[in-house]
């Protein structure tokens, strides 16, 4: 009996210390590829792993800076103990990689498809180690996340290792833009701390920063045409100078991360009255925007004039959501100017999306609108227009119908600051639910998940986007068959664990995936893996 | 009547947006130095701003590397305006730091001193520019994070400004022990995060590190001679090899902290039973550790033997706290061994922790305990044990009565993990409470808060640490008077404020400050200045 009961023990804690081991049979790159086979054999890795570089695009900073940068991750652990015997033999000491264009414009549905192989040196191969091939430098960055993924320190060995080699990937994205918006109004987020949110981004393959920039709270962003707008900012401490957006689309660009800027217009626009009391309606109706003064559109042409040097991107969102009317109706001069034009609020309302629209149309932008626009006037909006969908489900569907592209956020799912989406419907929502015909389909660009920021600052940003915008990110990126097929539980909730803490190890605050409140801090001791 | 309300809206706006503007009464820097003037001038920095060194120890890579740090933290933003227009002229070029001595050794009492001169130069200036002068390099630093703090960018100019030029600085902490404790073992926390809150430490000059490596929930670190023990920890990655302890030390001294390992005996050590059980009294008394076996000690003196080539820091914890001695009691050999040897289990504990005791001094350590260890046999404690307090207040007190000497660290005010404690309480404990004898104050090295992981991963750990840390951090560096007088409310808070946003600027998740519970999200939209 006594023995027996000491068997029982040693189970318990045979099973208490190794339930966190790796289900073998599962990939853990997170988004999944589109294609890829795996073997059985383990290799090492270098730490003073070299670059070949290869193709018309191989000599361009992009791909250097970022092999400096996944080298820095993958070799985190201090290598002194190779140090001591350098007669180590690695098996994988050069990563090879070709971009076949040196063409590095950065936009929407840039390729980012790639080929990644490892493979160990012998006689029979001719690639050999490890090799990344792209058309673009932006293919290559993704490759270079999926290499850096396969790479794990192995705590016996002391040394790099990529297990189930040789491994062969080829790899694109499902849709072009796969964003998360960061809204800068509600909480200034400092630079650094918007280029850490960026960097992560650069982990779970997004592409877009959607930069919600300005809202009824503050306008943080300095405009060189209209230097009194930022005195909307909460102090003289949270504001962006030019300078500073330029870095933080150049540190994108680095990452083949696109920047969207957003002037939400003619709601959510207050803050803008601080500097331009003119722009307010009167001092009791301080938005929408004032539609019946030319001065207003004045401001916003001028502001695009300036962001149109900052932003290369061609899309450009022009919000135009939640917009109230009715204070227009109670401002003599509105309500004057609205009978001079036979317009009720609400042909004012479509009238001022519009002539904003045709402005953002005459500086080379595409026009992003929230869904509401399309709700109201869906048969008058430019045909360009990207309807950004938020309310709720099947408006995708709606739009790409009437010919507009579409990018999908439905609320019920892919609004972070919902505390309570459990990650499984942030990765089961489907921007394709509903439409079935492929040449609708094409018009759905994507999706993005939104950070609206009212209750969440630099303390706690990250690990409200993280690791649920992970979901997002694989239901985006990989092939909707593979990842909407069988138990989730099983087949993507230990890779999402995986994931959340390569994200720890990298230095993002992630939170546990499975608390019932996003956000929420662990409920006890215990491994990350299980968490 | 109209214009009158026109009016009233007029001044709310100006409220609204006005609010966060400093009160310029108040000195920006936190902690606040021992003895400091300013004056009404403000002075611009070049952001080539260039080093120049003196005295024996000015050659140190510790001061180097320092400046360089410090480069990147006062000049975060572009200083792309300046390329365009490079013959603008600033008001400080040059940094002077002249450190005295050459000796880099950090221990405990380490001279922190520095003396900070900011002034502009002229002709009658014979310091001219910025100078930092410190007895020791770790001196140098701290005046480095002082300067860094002066320095503010400006908006409007786009320059980094110094304000209340010019400064004279003569400052050193009160206590020579400001520490942090972090719990590894509840969760584990990749090197990455250890060396960032490390690096956050510096900005309030705390200067231990209190690494709790081990408990009864995992055993997260290598130890050579005994290799089965990181087997206790939660997965196989969730580990530190000694390569990355020497990292984190290496990495805390280049900023003058400390690292003080603990391993917690003999209770809180249940992990260390999985790779060697027989350090289990039996299968169902897994803690405190077998007292009766001299495999016990042969353990713990391997340990301390690998540890001790690691951590140069000359105090090392022991641990020694919520020691459960019944299962003891109700192990046969356990028992029989009591028996034989005359014991009673509070005897065996006594036992259990003066032979730990005798083991690190042989190592040449400091064996520092919880205050259990005193408040149970204290007349029998090696003298040279530094007393750690936890459980509540008065303990210092009776400790240096009876010549030991203590580290303040009550739970009611320190215990980081108690999320209902305000800043402001954390602010007022005082370590010299009831102690008014000045050799016996001596007695106290100073305190240290404790982040214990049971709900703190790497998710949350910043924001639990931050801001109330700094609370501590001002307690135990700046003048008691100074900071025990007037309305905390107007004379602290406003800086705290500062500081909190200080933190988030170089990317450091601090929590809102006056948030019922400490690390919750703001309320809503706003500053972070009045959050």
């Amino acid at each position: 009996m006594k023995s027996y009961i000491l068997l029982l023990f040693t189970i318990c804690t045979f099973q208490l210390y190794s339930s966190a081991e790796l289900d073998d049979s599962l990939t853990y790159v997170w988004p999944l590829p589109a294609k890829f086979s795996s073997g059985n054999n383990t290799l090492s890795v270098d730490p003073e792993l070299s670059l070949v570089l290869g193709g018309k695009g191989g000599d361009s900073s992009i791909i250097k800076d970022g092999f400096d940068r996944y080298k820095k991750i993958i070799f985190k652990h201090s290598s002194k103990s190779y140090s001591v015997n350098k007669r180590l033999v690695f098996d994988i000491g050069i990563l090879k990689i070709a971009v076949l264009s040196d063409n590095d414009e950065l936009q929407l549905g840039v390729d980012e498809s790639y080929l990644l192989l490892v493979e160990k040196r012998n006689g029979q191969s001719i690639i050999g180690e490890a090799y990344i091939e792209a058309n673009t430098v932006y293919g290559a960055l993704r490759g270079l996340e999926t290499f850096s993924q396969l790479c794990a320190f192995d705590y016996e060995t002391k040394a790099v290792q990529i297990y189930k080699a040789p491994w062969y990937i080829l790899d694109k994205p499902r849709f072009a833009f796969r964003g998360l918006l960061l809204d800068t109004s509600r909480h200034y987020l400092p630079v650094g701390v918007i280029k850490q949110i960026i960097e992560s981004m650069s982990y779970a393959k997004l592409n877009v920063l959607h930069w919600h920039i300005i809202d009824e709270e503050s306008f943080p962003l300095e405009v060189p045409s209209y230097p009194n707008l930022w005195k909307g900012s909460y102090t003289k401490w949270e504001r962006y100078t030019v300078e500073d957006a330029y870095e933080i689309v150049n540190f994108a660009k680095m990452r083949g991360i696109n920047v969207m800027a957003e002037i939400d217009i003619p709601g959510h626009a207050e803050s803008w009255g601080t500097g331009y009391p003119d722009l307010w309606p009167s001092p009791s109706c301080r938005e929408p925007l004032d539609v019946a003064k030319n001065f207003t559109f004045d401001v916003i042409s001028g502001i695009m004039t300036d962001l149109r040097k900052i932003f290369p991107f061609g899309l450009f969102h022009l919000g135009g959501d939640e917009v109230n009317t009715d204070c227009w109706n109670s401002t003599s001069h509105v309500k004057q100017w609205l009978l001079d034009h036979n317009m009720t609020t609400r042909d004012a309302y479509q009238y001022f999306v519009l002539r904003a629209q045709e402005i953002a149309i005459s500086k080379g932008w595409t026009p992003v609108n929230w869904e509401e626009t399309f709700n109201t006037f869906a048969s008058n909006l430019n045909p360009r227009t990207i309807v950004h969908n938020w309310l709720g489900g099947g408006v995708c569907a709606k739009a790409v119908a009437k010919g507009f592209r579409c990018i999908f956020s439905n609320q019920g799912f892919w609004y972070l600051d919902h505390l309570d989406v459990p990650w499984y419907e942030v990765y089961k929502a489907e921007p394709l639910e509903g439409i079935n015909d492929t040449s609708m389909q094409e018009l759905v660009l994507g999706g993005e998940v939104c950070m609206w920021a009212e209750r969440a600052d630099t303390s706690v940003v990250q690990q409200t986007i993280w690791p649920r915008a992970a979901a997002a990110a694989e239901r985006l990126w990989s092939n909707r068959e593979t990842i909407s097929s069988g138990n989730i539980t099983l087949t993507a909730l230990p890779r999402l664990h995986y994931f959340r803490c390569l994200l720890n190890r990298r230095g993002v605050q992630a939170a546990p995936v499975t608390n019932y409140y996003a956000r929420q801090p662990p409920s006890g001791p215990g491994s990350c893996y299980e968490q």
